[in-house]
């Protein structure tokens, strides 16, 4: 596809991007063609060039969750809008935010049901021993030490969800259908929901089997599962993480699998990306995945829908899709 | 718990064990409570021992799928029930049972929750890469070399199962719930089943992303998934078997996954258990699981349970629970 030198393009709208310098979103080739993308990180001196452009600057789309200063936010005095590219918004200041007026979306609902289909497939994995049983098959175990030990059944375990928004509905809706039984903390009770309602992760985790933490990372739920939510899920309890690294206390969960006195682990996310405590490695109960639930093709195709979505409403002035709440 | 004599047990109802030598099945102390278990491999002379008691036995119980051959149903006269302790009947010669007018119950749906937990748990593993992605976190390659390809998602995938019994069925309960589409194959459509129905595996094949297979092995079924039904799976294809290794013809399934002509498979059963094909050990598109679909604790207790309902049942005259169809 041919593109327009940036002067021929006055008449398309402006979309500041804002990326970690590794990463080349894939979708850069198609918002050209209806957007005049300004990327700093291709021009030789991005701070002349951030500062050329300020004044026209109103949207930026922040690719993956690149965190944005208020150094840069003081740079764009017009921005109204920042459309994210991840569910988590941990990486934004939220708060300042709301003072400068500036909007947010994520990505909203687009990755909500392969994030979930990976926690599941986590949980399975964790309580049947899917990943460690491999090892065990390619090792050549199997044929000369005999049966492996027992999993676990799914059905009739105690499921505590984390946090039930988008993604933590689509957990609840799959694990229903292997008969286990649902109850979730969050901030406020869901007045549609059928399922137990725990004010506290604490009383969670003492009335689970297992807890799925499908929540977002902000301040009250940095370390939301610490040792006392450990202790009280007790030692054949399991945890799935599918939202931050940061979630959990992780040298206190360490502490905890390396004694025993948990049952088992799957991770999808880590505190300290993609450094995983190495202690972990040999543990034949802990599930490592590298950060990996939005990972596939149909996921950033509908990420790429939404953002193109909401770049062309902000230009049209029309509503926005997964707004979030700037409380 | 203090045993009785086998002297002193005339009045406790006899049931014949066959299993392998190296089994020791976990129910034999509760199955001894209730029965005058006659196992001939506690007895020094094993073929003198059946002979001795030949008469009286009236009911076999068959633990693991271990062959019953005809040489021993000649020694058992009056022989009437075999109560198996496995899905699978393939070590039964049906037609002879029939014509001997022995019953033959399985483990029915005992262990279908479980087998379909695993068969789905690899589909996810399969798709989204799961244990794969586990070994490249345990070898460090995360941090070192970035990040792991994408999986693909199983929203909108159309799962084709081969045999909707009381698995098949379970399987397909569960994925409804990720959004799938199922269709299936069995000998008979199923009339009260609102998937699409093909009445034989290569149009379902055709029609399929992923083929599911858990049907029963017999003369039938043996190589039901062969080289013209992997063709027509294609090169995207991913084939899960939860069933008997000789569903597939591993040979040809292996020429398959080395030249890329299918996507990927899920294996919890193979044609020469313990041993796997070595190609296979090579391959991140292929997870290979010890056969422990029914490896759970929950699993052994409601396989017990239906085990002394069917014994009980046999000796008081009232109606046997999974009777296998001698067709």
């Amino acid at each position: 596809m041919k593109q327009k030198s940036m002067d021929q393009q006055d008449d398309v709208p402006l979309v500041f991007v804002h990326r970690p310098p590794s990463f080349h979103f894939p979708f850069k080739d198609r918002l050209s063609t209806h957007f005049n993308l300004l990327d700093p990180l291709d021009s030789p001196d991005s701070t002349h060039f951030v500062r050329r452009h300020a004044n026209s600057i109103r949207v930026l789309l922040c690719v993956d969750p690149t965190p944005i200063s208020s150094d840069l936010l003081d740079l764009l005095p017009n921005l109204q809008l920042i459309v994210g590219s991840s569910v988590g918004v941990d990486h934004l200041d939220l708060s300042d935010c709301r003072r400068r007026g500036i909007a947010i979306t994520n990505s909203g609902v687009a990755f909500s049901e392969d994030v979930a289909d990976l926690a599941v497939g986590l949980l399975i994995d964790v309580l049947r021993g899917i990943s460690a049983a491999a090892r065990f098959v390619r090792s050549g175990f199997w044929a000369k030490t005999g049966d492996y030990p027992l999993g676990f059944k799914l059905g009739g375990k105690r499921i505590g969800i984390v946090g039930l928004g988008n993604i933590g509905s689509q957990v609840a809706k799959r694990l229903e259908a292997f008969g286990c039984i649902i109850s979730y903390n969050s901030r406020r009770k869901k007045p549609s929901v059928p399922f137990a309602y725990y004010a506290n992760i604490y009383d969670l985790a003492v009335n689970s089997d297992v807890l799925m933490v499908c929540c977002a990372l902000t301040e009250e739920t940095h370390h939301i599962v610490n040792k006392e939510v450990m202790a009280a899920l007790g030692k054949e309890g399991v945890i799935i993480n599918v939202g931050r690294g940061a979630l959990i206390d992780e040298k206190e969960m360490v502490r905890f699998l390396v004694r025993g006195e948990i049952g088992g682990v799957g991770l999808d996310v880590f505190e300290n990306e993609p450094d995983v405590p190495k202690e972990l490695f040999q543990l034949d109960n802990v599930v490592l995945s590298p950060h990996s639930a939005v990972a596939t093709p149909e996921c950033f195709d509908a990420l790429e829908e939404l953002i193109i979505f909401n770049l062309k409403a902000f230009f049209s002035h029309e509503p926005l899709r997964s707004l979030v709440e700037l409380e």
